[in-house]
């Protein structure tokens, strides 16, 4: 246990280091610190909640809300990301453009888009370039397209109209300390949509919705950099912070010197570890498992229409458990931290991931559904925002039909 | 089988006579009546073309295209009632208010919905009794909605205000003959969706969306209504017309005497129904099954946003295994005509019931995408057309699921 909480340490002030030179460079690297950050301050943070009675009371009471503090704040930029790429690569693949781009590419990564720039270029070149009834609506997002093209076309120069331009995809968790490309983001938002429309501008209704495909792309990218970049600045902030810097010297005491209370032992880890997995068993048990068993029940879509814009009440246990079922992996990581491999690990990942695409999903539709309310958008948006919303929560259904498979494996395969 | 196109054919007979005698009498029985006339033609035709090679050529050739003619025309305004029936009740789950429609009304009948006519009242007032920023666009809708509530009212003396109403549900197969209640319909359309509206108007955000699905039902309601009453005009004129009156007498004459070949003989029939089913099972073999048995492959709802306004391409062999399903369970009918129960009807139906959804639905997301192309609607229409689409559209999904967990059932039993 001290020796688990010794190593996350270290890996936590490793991470910081490589974070803070590279803050500047290569990009790869930053978000590969950022995201060993976030993942030490969790694993720390969950010990320290679950193992709580076996470590000094004060002293984890005080480190428990700043560590959660730490990784919250950095998962922002990151989610924002990441929730803008999945909904950006949702519009393509319902556009029929799904080969151009293959859901391998979905985990990030440079896209390599034959003609995107050339597309761009005409998308930007205002109405001669599209299908009539295009310039109706959405002002600001048209606008916004327009202005960004040209930063893009900038970017590389003599890049339009090339056969092949390498566009880097969004959403991979931009590092603090690097600039954000924004104007490539508008790219990589419009280019694939309007890939999909025949550039002959003959009839209005052929255009029509892959027209409201790509100013939907373009509002949820206004909409979601905005946010990511005010994450990203937040981020930077707190990690200049002298609040972080406590964070940094206790964790740097941390990985040296555990402090435990002074009856602990070893022994004491397995019940607490138990319990841990007992509120998962739970809470999983509370779940309509049965119907999430059952495809095509199209429960996560009721309330789809519901006035309320607050997030589904009916995803809250299942983020609940998404919580219960990290600590508990947590907890068997510190249990089989010098006995090799856990062999319910795989199982556990699966079920997690499973939570985590829930979590994303309707993260992602509450987003769709919010950029709906944005006045004075077309109605052609406003469908292919419908559209979207409701192909997300088709996901989330088809996130808790996953979970329930991994679970009952794991059941039978630990219990 | 000369039997039982003497069955089919008398049973025409008996429902075109109870069709004449109910015409302008109860709805329940004309409605019946115009079902058993479809149900007869389709029977009729299907062993017109399966056992082609043992009737008389000419004669067949000459009776089957008139006999599709009947079936389809009496088909097409039932259809745009079950459609709108369809999109409807959808509407509904998708706005929380499943618990006021249950399910198990969506096979037509009286629907009691407490306070109905109170809500419609509300929504009819106008821009008072509603949440602020309903008022603007479709303005089509709402003067529809307006014109009609006062015709419901006015139908139902004294029921406005009243705590309890009872609303015929609509799409139950409007029977020609019967003047349409179109108020009434809006009522089921409108009183409904606005039942989840807070009729506290406080907030904007809180109504927007219902108010988006309010409106989305009253223009369903209006175009498919409209669809619903020019097939209604179509069938009345048909069933009226000399080439209707020329299929009657050659009816007649099937029901006392089928032209069969001169070399017919019993013996002949089972290859040819084996020839029905193997066109059957060659056609089900080209489906993608083995997509359509992962549950949440998503397949259905790619192209969603495409720029083709035409019905989904994917959809068409589906179709077609529809329709070649229903032959193969008619010539299975004949074979197993004399000889009792046949087993494997339950499990054909099941399977052929599934397509049939499959076809709804398809059609359904097809009318919910060709209404978000009126021009002039309200973003918020626009966006609860395209959550209602989607919705469809995985409909489609699931019932191609339903399709192949039956037919791989049905290939066990039978193979």
């Amino acid at each position: 246990m001290a020796g688990y909480l010794r190593g996350r340490a270290t890996e936590f002030l490793r991470a910081l280091r490589l974070h803070r030179e590279t803050g500047a460079g290569a990009a790869e690297d930053s978000v590969e610190a950022a995201r060993a950050l976030r993942r030490a301050s969790r694993r720390i943070s969950a010990s320290l909640h679950t193992f709580q009675p076996v470590l000094d009371p004060d002293w984890s009471e005080a480190m428990r809300p700043e560590l959660a503090w730490v990784s919250g704040t950095l998962a922002l930029e990151h989610a924002y990301g990441a929730r803008l790429e999945r909904l950006l690569l949702a519009l393509h693949r319902l556009s029929g453009a799904a080969t151009a781009f293959p859901p391998a590419q979905e985990e990030g990564g440079a896209v390599t888009a034959p003609g995107a720039t050339d597309r761009v270029t005409r998308t930007a070149g205002g109405p001669a370039g599209r299908p009539p009834g295009a310039t109706d609506g959405t002002p600001d997002a048209e606008s916004t397209a327009r202005r960004l093209a040209p930063d893009a076309a900038t970017a590389r120069p003599g890049g339009s109209g090339r056969a092949t331009a390498t566009v880097p995809a969004t959403g991979t968790g931009r590092l603090p300390g690097t600039p954000l490309p924004t104007g490539r983001t508008t790219v990589t938002g419009t280019a694939g949509v309007t890939r999909a429309a025949p550039a002959t501008g003959t009839t209005v209704d052929r255009g029509h919705l892959t027209v409201g495909a790509a100013k939907a792309g373009a509002l949820l990218d206004r909409q979601l950099t905005l946010a990511r970049t005010r994450a990203h600045s937040t981020a930077l902030q707190a990690l200049r912070s002298s609040r972080f810097h406590a964070i940094a010297d206790k964790v740097a005491v941390l990985a040296s010197e555990v402090p435990l209370s002074p009856a602990a032992s070893a022994a004491d880890l397995v019940p607490l570890a138990a319990a841990a997995r007992e509120r998962l068993v739970d809470a999983v048990a509370a779940l309509p498992l049965l119907t999430a068993g059952s495809p095509y029940n199209a429960e996560a879509l009721i309330h789809g229409l519901s006035p309320d814009p607050a997030p589904h009440p009916q995803d809250a246990p299942w983020h609940q458990v998404r919580l219960l079922l990290r600590l508990h992996r947590y907890a068997r990581e510190v249990l089989h931290a010098g006995a090799g491999a856990d062999p319910a690990a795989e199982r556990l990942r699966a079920a997690g991931e499973a939570l985590d695409r829930h979590r994303d999903a309707s993260e992602a539709a509450a987003a769709a559904a919010q950029a709906a309310r944005t006045p004075r958008i077309a109605p052609a948006t406003a469908y292919a925002l419908g559209v979207l919303h409701a192909d997300q929560r088709h996901e989330v259904e088809a996130a808790r039909y996953a979970f329930q498979r991994a679970w009952q494996k794991d059941v039978v395969g630990t219990s």
